[in-house]
């Protein structure tokens, strides 16, 4: 069971360092095309994408997302916004007295739709052979981010995407290895995986680092990511973003 | 600029009526594993996926989901959970005293990462001549859906997928117009659209519409939609979901 969309989609990693050629405007609007036309709830495109031109911007948005230089360096950078306000005034300006507020059932409607259009832009993207990063990191800082990007109420970064062409060192870069189907895939019903379990599915994932413990790599990840500062922010910025819907 | 993958993802529309041909035991996994290869943060795969085999199930799903029977007719319904609870165990599991609890933007990550999951199915389906359709209902009916799927703490619906092999009447059926570019993309900053900008906008969006009036449109798709039973429903329901991230 092949063919070259699977091929395409079991390939694609993220591209984190990019060789100095631009994506062209064709190549712009094939990757904005593909994301318009990505399932929408309702067809309603719940979504704002920033097209990030300004190099000071940019600059801003890569200090702003824990602080990654290569974001600047980017030949496109998207910012896919849940959008929750389109709407709501589109019914307003047809004479609707009083649209309800949204709520968080509508942020996260809106944040599946920009999240999928997002894929369709990475898929489009690298069928053209233009590597990209998805950069969650751009749910932190809220304030300072409304700022930078101008957003009202109702408007939330969903995820931001960069994309370049692939250097070779990044082209010769080994995806990392995925959890097998077992380890994320329940028939029917929810089931937490045994201790022994989620042992053996780190460990298989684990395969192709060098020496592998689950121990030593759990705890490190935990420190280095689930406990690290920047993701401790990114859920105080959620916190700012979520008021708006409560 | 054009190629198989770009008229692959400009082609694809959802399907609602499958013909009762399957989706083969080979078909499924390169679904799944499209959905495995798919960008996640950090290599985490934040997600959990319920395959719902049984059909009793299914008519649940169904009747939670803003009862839509065509959900119970679907080859194969994937539910993709945003997953909160997988890691912080295994770091529990690897010796680590007390991680965390997971806050909103844990959720918003892992809600990103299922969405992003989602859509490399969809379009390996697609690429196997396997139609879909997202059910954002799924977010509805917290209490019952928890009780159905057998969801613990800090594992929420992101989104669900039915799929199937479209019918000839579903094949044939056109695919809805999107936006034009400029009424959902901003250069650097967000700017609302003007009144007259957006009644441009829907407009241009209406054209394969009979008689699209900008007024009668909105008014009636607020009713119908976003005022609607199912769309507060969603709220109240995500509100349920978000308290044990708060």
């Amino acid at each position: 069971m092949d063919n070259e969309i699977l091929q395409a989609l079991r390939a694609r990693k993220s591209v984190r360092v990019f060789t100095d050629e631009p994506v062209t405007p064709d190549e712009r609007v094939a990757i904005l095309q593909a994301a318009f036309q990505a399932p929408t709830a309702g067809n309603q495109q719940l979504y704002t994408i920033l097209d990030i031109t300004d190099p000071a911007l940019k600059a801003t948005l890569a200090d702003l997302c824990d602080h990654q230089p290569f974001i600047e360096k980017a030949k496109l950078c998207l910012v896919f916004l849940a959008d929750c306000r389109r709407w709501p005034r589109a019914y307003r300006a047809a004479g609707v007295a009083a649209p309800r507020d949204p709520g968080p059932g509508d942020l996260l409607l809106a944040m599946a739709d920009a999240c999928i259009a997002a894929q369709n832009a990475v898929t489009a993207a690298e069928s053209l052979g233009i590597g990209s990063c998805y950069i969650g990191d751009v749910l932190e800082n809220a304030e300072a981010m409304r700022k930078a990007l101008a957003l009202p109420s109702h408007v939330v970064p969903a995820c931001m995407v960069v994309f370049g062409r692939p250097t070779d060192q990044q082209k010769a870069r080994k995806k990392p290895v995925r959890f097998r189907e077992e380890a994320v895939v329940c028939e029917n019903t929810y089931r937490d995986r045994t201790e022994a379990q989620l042992r053996e599915d780190f460990t298989l994932r684990g395969a192709d680092l060098p020496e592998f413990d689950f121990d030593r790599y759990l705890q490190a990840f935990c420190q280095r990511k689930y406990d690290s500062d920047f993701s401790r922010e990114m859920s105080r910025s959620a916190a700012v973003y979520l008021k708006d819907f409560m």
